[in-house]
C-alpha cells in the first residue's frame, strides 16, 4: 500500500496483446446474471499464482496449485455462483472436467487451463451448464472481452473491478491489465477474491511468481471487509511475452516501470474491493506508526480494521475514538494508553491517550466522508503498517443473512 | 461451561445475609434511566476480582486491581453511562473520589470501597451527579435492593441479569447471588461486562480468588457477542461469612455444594449475557471435539463463534455450514477438511467435509430456534471446547452506529 502516487492507468479492461476474453450467462446463478468467464492467451504464457491460506480449500484452488508447477498457462475458466468448495473428490473431478472441456474447445493442453470458482460453498457444480457455458464462451472470445469477463465473475459486487496500465518498458509499449471480484469474506491472506492479472511483457515464471507475491502482500493482503478468509481466493498472473524485448528480471532496465505498473494495478483493484465491500458506504485507511515492530503495527492496524464496534460506529458519523483505543488495547501488540495519539484525516482526536483538541463537529465531518484516514501513533518504536477497511452497515447483515 | 445440569437457583436477586443494595437515577444517562448502584456488606467481606485483559484499562479497573491486594471489601459503587476509560490521571482521581464519597457516606474505610463504571469511553465522570447519586443511594440501601441495583447497571442490556442459588453447605443455609450486565463489546477475557457475586459463606480471599478465576474461565470467558474486549470488564466476588460454619476451602465437606452454586450462578449470568447480546435473536452453543488439543479446540470454536459471516447467516434461517467450514479453515488450529463433521442440534449437516444427509428443511428449522447447538468434530485428537455466541442482526448495527 505504499502506492498512493497518482495512478497512471485507468479503470478499464484493455487486454494486453495476444489476450482475449469473454463472459456469458450459463444458468448457474438462478437470476440469469452472467456467471462464466474465459480468459485466453493466444500463445503459452508464464503463470504465477497466490492462493488462500485457508486450510479448507476449494477444488479449483487445489487444481490450480498443482498446475502452477508447470509454469505455463493458456487459459483461465471461471464460474461465479457456486464455489465448488467442500465438495470432496467429486468436486475435484468437476474442476478437472471443467478444465478438460475448456482445453478441448480451445485446442490447448489441459494442463495449461486454470479453473476458478466463487459463490456458495458445499454445492456441486452443475456440469451440464458449465459445459454449455464453455461452448458459448469460446466463439465469443474477443480482444475487447475483458469487460464482459469482469462482469461475469461478480457475486455480491455492485460493480466490476478493472484496471489497465499502459506503459513503456525499455522503450517498448507494455500493458498490464487486471480484473477482480471481491465484496465479502474479504480478509488478507486473502478474500473471496479472484483477481486475474495479464501482461504482454516477457517474464519468466519464477520472476513472475516473486513479483506477484510481493504485489499481493502490499495490496490484496492489506485489505479487510469482514475478517473472514475464503476457501477460494486466487490471484493469477499471466505474462505472454508478445510485447517483445526479451525476458524481464529485477536487474532489467525496464523493471522499475513494469513493477510499478503491476503494483499500481493490484493496488487499484484492492482499493476497489474495499470501496465495494458488502454494504459498505465508507472506505477507511488505518495507518499505524510508532509500534515496536512492523509486525506489531500490522496486528494493531488489523485489530482496529476488524473491530465490529469500530466498523459499526463508522456506519454512523461518530468517530468513536474510544472504540479505536479499545481495539488497540486488545491487539497482540504492545500499547501504552498514555502514549497513543490518533488523528482522523489530520485532526487530533486523541493525544496522550485522552481526548485531543479536535472539535467534535469537525471530527464528525471527517467520518461522514466516503473515504478517510485514521492515523494512529503508538509512540513505542519505529514499526509501521497500513490496512484498508470499510464500515459495517445494516446492509452488510441484510446481504449475508 | 461444563454446567448444563438442571439449575438449582432462580432468576432473582435475593442478596445473602448481611448484604444490602440500592439503585438510583443520578442523571448520568441523558434519558434519566437508573445509572448508579451501590452494594454493601454490613461486615468486612473477603473479596476476589477478575478484570479485563485489555491493555487499555479504565480508571476504576486500575483502582480495583490495587485495592484487591487488601483482600477486604465493604462496598461496590457502580455507575453506568460513562466508562471513565481513556480519561488519564483525572479519571483515576475521579474514581478515587467516587470511592471516598461512598466510604464517607457509609462510614467504612476508603480502601474497602470498589468502583465500577460502564458506558462511553473518553468522557469524564460528572462528579457532582456522582456525589448526588451516592447521597441518594446510601439511605435507599435495602436487603431487597438487588433488583434495583441490577437495573441501574444496564447499558444496552434489554433486561437485568440476576441469579440466586440457595443451598446448604455442611448443613447450614448459604446463598450465592449474582448481578451482571453485558450486551455489547462482549468477548472472553472478558466483555463490557460487569458482574457482582455475593455470598454469606466464609471463604478466605485467596481461596475465593482461585474459585472466581476458575468459574470465570469456565463461564464468562467462554462467551462472545462481537469479539470486542472492553476496557472495563470486572467481576467481583464478595464473601462476608455471615452464614457461619467456619472458613471454607477445597477440602471442606461443604465445598462441592458451594463451588457448584458459584459455577451455576456465573454460568447462568454468562448465558443471559449471550441471550441478550446487542440485537441478538438467537443464542448458539458451539462445541468442538476431536481437536489436537483443548487449546486448538478453543481456537476453532472461537473462530466460528466470531465469524461475522456465520453470525449474519444465522440472522436468517440458513444453517450455512459452508461458512462454518470456512471459519474452521482459518482458525489457528489444525483442520483437515475431509475429517470434519458438523451437527446442528444433532442433525448431520456435514460428514467427512461434505454435505451430510440431514434434510435442508430440517436444518433450517433448527437455525430458526432461539437456541441451538452446533457440534463440530475435527477427527484429529481428543481436544474439546465450548463457546457460546449469538447471531448478528441489523439491530446490532443500528444499536452501535
Amino acid at each position: 500500500m505504499s502506492m498512493r502516487r497518482t495512478p497512471r492507468g485507468s479503470e478499464e479492461a484493455r487486454l494486453p496483446t495476444g489476450f482475449r476474453a469473454a463472459g456469458c450467462a450459463a444458468g448457474i446463478k438462478p437470476d440469469g446474471a452472467p456467471d462464466m468467464a474465459l480468459l485466453v492467451s493466444d500463445v503459452p504464457a508464464a503463470v504465477a499464482g497466490v492462493f488462500t491460506t485457508n486450510q479448507v480449500q476449494a477444488a479449483p484452488v487445489r487444481l490450480d496449485r498443482e498446475r502452477l508447477a508447470g509454469g505455463c498457462a493458456r487459459a483461465v475458466i471461471v464460474n461465479s455462483g457456486i464455489a465448488n468448495a467442500c465438495t470432496g473428490p467429486a468436486g475435484l473431478r468437476d474442476a478437472r472436467r471443467t478444465a478438460r472441456l475448456a482445453a478441448r474447445a480451445l485446442g490447448v493442453p489441459e494442463s495449461t487451463v486454470f479453473v476458478c470458482s466463487t459463490g456458495s460453498i458445499g454445492r456441486p457444480l452443475p456440469m451440464d451448464r458449465i459445459a454449455g457455458g464453455i461452448a458459448r464462451l469460446v466463439p465469443a472470445l474477443a480482444e475487447d472481452g475483458g469487460e464482459a469477463a469482469s462482469a461475469a465473475i461478480m457475486t455480491t459486487d455492485t460493480r466490476p473491478k478493472r484496471w489497465t496500465v499502459r506503459t513503456r518498458v525499455a522503450g517498448r509499449p507494455v500493458t498490464v491489465c487486471g480484473l477482480a471480484k471481491g465484496a465479502g469474506m474479504i480478509e488478507p491472506n486473502m478474500a473471496t477474491m479472484l483477481a486475474f492479472l495479464t501482461t504482454d511483457a516477457d517474464v519468466p515464471p519464477r520472476v513472475l511468481q516473486r513479483l506477484l507475491r510481493s504485489a499481493v502482500e502490499a495490496t490484496f493482503n492489506r485489505i479487510t471487509v469482514d475478517g473472514d478468509r475464503s476457501t477460494n481466493d486466487t490471484v493469477l498472473f499471466l505474462a505472454n511475452g508478445l510485447a517483445g524485448g526479451g525476458a524481464l528480471g529485477p536487474s532489467s532496465r525496464g523493471w522499475p516501470a513494469f513493477r510499478d505498473a503491476v503494483f499500481e494495478t493490484a493496488d487499484q483493484l484492492a482499493w476497489m474491493i474495499v470501496r465495494d465491500g458488502e454494504g459498505a458506504t465508507k472506505a477507511v485507511t488505518i495507518r499505524v506508526g510508532g509500534a515496536r515492530s512492523n509486525a506489531e503495527a500490522d496486528r494493531a492496524a488489523r485489530s482496529v480494521a476488524n473491530s465490529l464496534l469500530v466498523k459499526t460506529a463508522w456506519a454512523g458519523t461518530r468517530p468513536n475514538w474510544g472504540r479505536v483505543m479499545d481495539a488497540l488495547g486488545y491487539a497482540r501488540a504492545r500499547v501504552e494508553e498514555g502514549k497513543v495519539s490518533i488523528r482522523f484525516d489530520g485532526l487530533p482526536a486523541v493525544r496522550a491517550g485522552r481526548a485531543g483538541p479536535a472539535d467534535p463537529a469537525a471530527l464528525e465531518a471527517v467520518v461522514a466522508r466516503p473515504e478517510f484516514t485514521v492515523d494512529i501513533r503508538l509512540g513505542l518504536g519505529r514499526g509501521e503498517a497500513v490496512v484498508r477497511t470499510c464500515n459495517c452497515t445494516e446492509d452488510y447483515v441484510r446481504i449475508n443473512r
